[in-house]
């Protein structure tokens, strides 16, 4: 590494508060330990002073208290299979001084974290009493990182940001000073749990689990400090890749017990191990179909291997035909995950967590909510989303999606939309969390708990700026923060990220920021797809228009567009039926043309280009209006950060400027393409006569 | 190599006629030694009997003499700056004893293959008195072969049979004995230069001009003694590549000094070295454009450094800007090697050819032949096809190209269409080869000699039938058949290569041979794009159908399809003004949607779909009813081929059938893809009511 990574979200600045106060750490155990640390540095760079005592010793004139719970006041709350640590803690402030308190060492680290967000507003303010806990222990990252390049996909999957932050030259990275730094950072927005290779396992990679697992647990040892648990995806083949035997076939007795003992070396080497990923019968990966077994075969035969050590088992729901001939307009890929695992709902053992795409199709920058969630009570069910913006501006584009994960975070199966009386109808944060008041399942009476938490895939490399665009750094930023409090408001969070990653930088820096980000998400969308249609990226890497590029595919995401209208028909009426894959109220809120929402209305139906939107415009003049307001809004996004470029890093400044010209480009590109295919298509002509090609 | 390579028109059998015979070669200098091999060989064989004897000496009783002509009766013919030696030769037949002289040794290896060509023909039948000569003495085969395998373009950059037979490893194969197989091979159908790296030149292919010198010297050894001359593919770059310059201009002193230097040392490894082909600033390569030079500097500066080994500058005429932006509808690409070249006519050196592609854009299935070789008369012009199927089913799909290249020679610029008094009007190959009665230049009266030749790029690979489908082969055959004599009959040249190839084979099996082939360029037409467009293919790598692959992009390659029409405007009064760079008749032929050939419509006009074909048959149900019948010619192809298939070697007929198996499917989805890409946009359903999705 040439050149010093940019500090993210832990500059130096962001430690002055804690740094300037007489601070006092009390309590064994590793990441008091790492606390410690911080704390001690920290009161170096900015003159407190920093003791590090017993717990229950007196701690008389600090201003700041972190420390393990005196014994005898709390427990540790219960672990159950797959659960974290207790990882609580206990903020109070009495007279500008605060104490943190945690049952566990884990509690400590984010108390820590929770202080350095705050800054100086930690000790100011009236007394308080509060305590924290995430939502969920579950708080993971997948890294769709690959040990050696692949020849088509490069080095990380979908990755827009460099090379991997953990392997090099096909090997894990003999130097891993900078995966510290990553798992601090990781560590102070409460991801506690890593993925660290591609769920697209190919050769090289399987062998993370046996030959590597040296390497692997240098890797464990790293993110342990920061109290972050190291995950592998792995091959549901790895018995034939790796053992040599002939099979793979889940109820075969040699490959649980090729498993058993794969399991058995990994946890002798890494005793905190987090678990296996899989992604099995899914665009050519190998899974139990092959054998004529289910999914939950599959994924039991491994929760068998690994219960033991309370290891988990991440199986993704992501199962497709991806040849699907675009003839057949019957086979509807939106419908896969839920026809192929609802069927399957209480069959997974207690350690499998079901990760489900949170939406139907893959990452879209619209979708609606996938219904597998809302259709396995008895399953621990995770939600999956993406970070790294594959299909949305692929970090050469400031796209903030946490108004997107929010949006999602907060949608309710049960009750309708606008129903301001549903409040304890539960979210989609409440079923993965398995907390607030998840809904009762028609059999059971009760939902699965604890539930499946979060994962979703990174958007890291060892680019300077971890992420290429250095806005992207609030994605990250915002997932972690959602995972540990879905309730939290995006635009507050960008807040956070902002004061923390510009310490000290005027308003009009934050300001612009808001300018640029905050409704970035809704300006992607309006030049991109419109009304939830989705695709029309170029096939392949997936950046830039082509609106039928996937058209005549077998990848199963049409538009069917034709000269008098577009749209695919969901309803359970007239077409794929997928409507019917969501219980009421939203089956018929997506069933009928009159109630379904614009932006998804294509998802749901096909419709002249002449249809009337509920906002009064048609389909068509929604088309061109939005791509050519998306492509202004672009324009103003320039004009913001230009002003205030000149008061950051130069370097930065630079980046983005770079990044920013290029979402205008590809913006432009996309407006053209599309309102020309449009126009050419519909021969209906904008109302405002603007420039279509 | 563990599988023998299929002995393609060469088998052993193929010399069973002069193997039987009493054999006299006489004569001195390299070839001839080959030749007295050859015979020796196949009289060894099948019984006859071979004399190796002195020019002059008495061969009584022989029934094939192979002899160089006996001092004092011709003289070999005069070299021009890169032709060839002569290569004619004279064949006589009496009393059933034949006998073939030649004033150079190179004639009488093409004599040697003559005979085996006609094999017992050869003997049979009246007295004959016959003398042969190439149309042109530039006869010559591109190998687009990278010595590294490249990571987009792989080893033969649009290749389809396998890895390069040059190369292997990052290196020049150690084992040249296959290489030695197709020297032989190419000179049986009469090729004499071969270029033998990809035009692309890469960083690990420019050493080839340098540190490499001894290896291609190999190569060439090879190729010697079978009459071939070895050119190189170089970068126009390579003062900065390879020698440390800061410049490349062609007019900096130090630049000119370095490829004099260059070609001294390639000439003084390789005496009979050919030249250099030159792809210059052209989809990204380097060339005189960069420093405000026109390419007659760049091409002379080269051409004088290599004059005084009788050098020759291969010169591509395939600039264009592959940066257009598709909005902008008055940049054509059609049109630009035209405006390129045109003003250049008569400022190139002697010793440089200009390579013109046969047809303005890219070796589309059709296109109107390119009004560059038209334009220079004071040029000397090479025509450029491509023998490999890059846009013409990739060696997946039968399709004999003989047809269209004996149409594109065929062609006259000067006669109007089906104006049969027109024959002493020049031909394509009278142009390309300084022959017949080329046209009166307005300017000069008179057309530059000698002309350019031929060059093509070959479809060949290390793969075991040389061309990935077996009957590819017979593209290579003819091409190197055509380039000697530009008015064969292409379908009797499928009879030549099948006799060859298929000796002793049942009538059946030829008669299928021809059912497949003869008419499998039209057919492949009516399957892809009609009427002229062009590509509609999947953006890359350019294997099956993408209607609108290219139609957003910077390649210039469109169709402009709405929904009430579909094709380019290439007019002079309404259009880009393409039409006006032909010469009358063509230019007003063009001009005319009333006169332009129904084959070339959509390239030179913009029509309705409902616009009335010269066949009677409207656009769009021309382009369904051609669709159909493509497929269906497909079926009936894999019909004949079943048939007789049990009749030929079982290795050759499974990949065949393998082949048929993916034309039939890549043919399906083309015309699929296609009619419903029209129906969908144009509304108007086929009049037959077949299937269209």
């Amino acid at each position: 590494m040439t050149t010093t990574p940019h500090p993210a979200w832990l500059p130096d600045d962001a430690f002055t508060a804690i740094g300037r106060r007489r601070v006092v750490v009390a309590g064994d155990g590793a990441l008091a330990g790492t606390v410690a640390e911080e704390v001690a540095a920290a009161t170096a760079r900015f003159g407190g002073s920093f003791s590090r005592l017993e717990v229950g010793d007196g701690v008389a004139d600090a201003e700041l208290v972190l420390t393990l719970t005196p014994p005898g006041l709390t427990e540790p709350g219960p672990t159950e299979p797959g659960a974290d640590v207790d990882e609580s803690f206990r903020f109070t402030r009495e007279g500008g001084a605060v104490v943190v308190q945690a049952p566990c060492d884990a509690g400590l680290l984010h108390g820590l974290f929770h202080v350095v967000r705050l800054g100086e507003a930690a000790f100011d303010g009236p007394d308080a009493d509060e305590t924290h806990a995430p939502a969920t222990g579950l708080r993971m990252l997948d890294h769709w990182d690959n040990v050696a390049v692949h020849p088509v996909m490069g080095q990380v999957e979908r990755g827009y940001a460099g090379g991997s932050l953990f392997y090099d030259d096909g090997a894990v990275r003999a130097d891993l000073s900078r995966l510290e730094r990553y798992a601090r950072l990781l560590a102070a927005v409460g991801i506690n749990r890593v993925a660290i290779n591609n769920v697209n396992v190919h050769a090289r990679e399987a062998l993370l689990l046996t030959d590597d697992l040296p390497e692997v647990a240098r890797v464990a040892a790293v993110f342990r400090r920061w109290g972050i648990r190291v995950h592998l995806a792995v091959s549901f083949a790895s018995p034939i890749l790796l053992g040599g035997l002939a099979t793979s076939d889940p109820l075969d007795a040699d490959v649980a017990h090729w498993w058993v003992r794969a399991a058995a070396r990994v946890w002798t080497a890494i005793p905190d191990f987090g678990g296996f990923v899989v992604k099995a019968d899914s665009e050519g990966q190998p899974g139990p179909f092959a054998y004529g077994r289910t999914h939950a075969d599959g994924a039991n035969m491994l929760a068998a291997a690994v219960a033991p050590y309370d290891g988990l088992v991440h199986w993704r729901a992501f199962v497709y035909d991806h040849r699907q001939d675009w003839r057949d307009r019957s086979t509807d890929r939106a419908r896969a995950a839920y026809d192929h695992f609802r069927p399957l709902d209480g069959a997974f053992a207690d350690n499998v967590v079901v990760q489900v795409k949170y939406g139907p199709m893959d990452f879209q920058v619209r979708e609606p909510v996938s219904p597998v969630l809302a259709a396995m009570p008895r399953t621990r069910i995770a939600l999956e989303l993406q970070v790294t913006q594959e299909y949305t501006g692929q970090q050469r584009h400031a796209v903030y999606l946490g108004p997107q994960w929010s949006e999602i975070l907060g949608f309710r199966f049960w009750a309708a939309p606008g129903d301001a009386a549903a409040d304890d109808s539960p979210t989609v944060a409440d079923l993965a969390t398995g907390r607030g008041k998840a809904a009762e399942d028609p059999g059971t009476g009760a939902w699965r708990k604890p539930a499946g938490g979060f994962a979703a895939v990174s958007n890291t490399g060892d680019d300077e700026f971890w992420t290429g665009h250095p806005f992207a750094q609030a994605n990250l930023y915002a997932y972690g923060r959602l995972c540990w409090d879905p309730g939290l408001d995006p635009s507050a969070l960008l807040d956070e990220w902002a004061g923390l990653t510009f310490p000290g930088a005027p308003d009009a820096v934050r300001a612009a920021l808001h300018a640029v980000l905050d409704r970035s998400w809704e300006t992607y969308e309006q030049y991109t797809t419109p009304l939830g249609v989705g695709f029309m990226v170029r096939p392949g890497h997936h950046y830039g228009p082509d609106v039928d590029g996937y058209e005549y595919t077998p990848w199963g995401t049409y538009h069917f567009a034709d000269r008098d209208g577009i749209g695919v028909d969901r309803t359970t009426r007239t077409g794929t039926g997928y409507a019917g894959q969501y219980p009421s109220p939203w089956r018929e809120v997506y069933e009928s043309v009159e109630t379904c929402p614009d932006e998804l209305l294509l998802f749901f139906h096909h419709v002249p280009y002449t249809h009337v939107l509920h906002s009064g415009s048609t389909v068509i003049q929604h088309v061109y209006d939005t791509h050519f307001e998306g492509v202004e809004r672009v324009e103003r996004m320039i004009e913001a950060w230009s002003a205030v470029s000149p008061l950051v890093d130069e370097r930065l400044a630079e980046r983005v400027a770079e990044r920013l010209a290029e979402q205008l480009r590809s913006a432009t590109e996309w407006r053209d393409q599309v309102n020309t295919y449009f126009l050419r298509k519909s021969g209906i002509p904008d109302e405002r006569g603007r420039t279509i090609y």
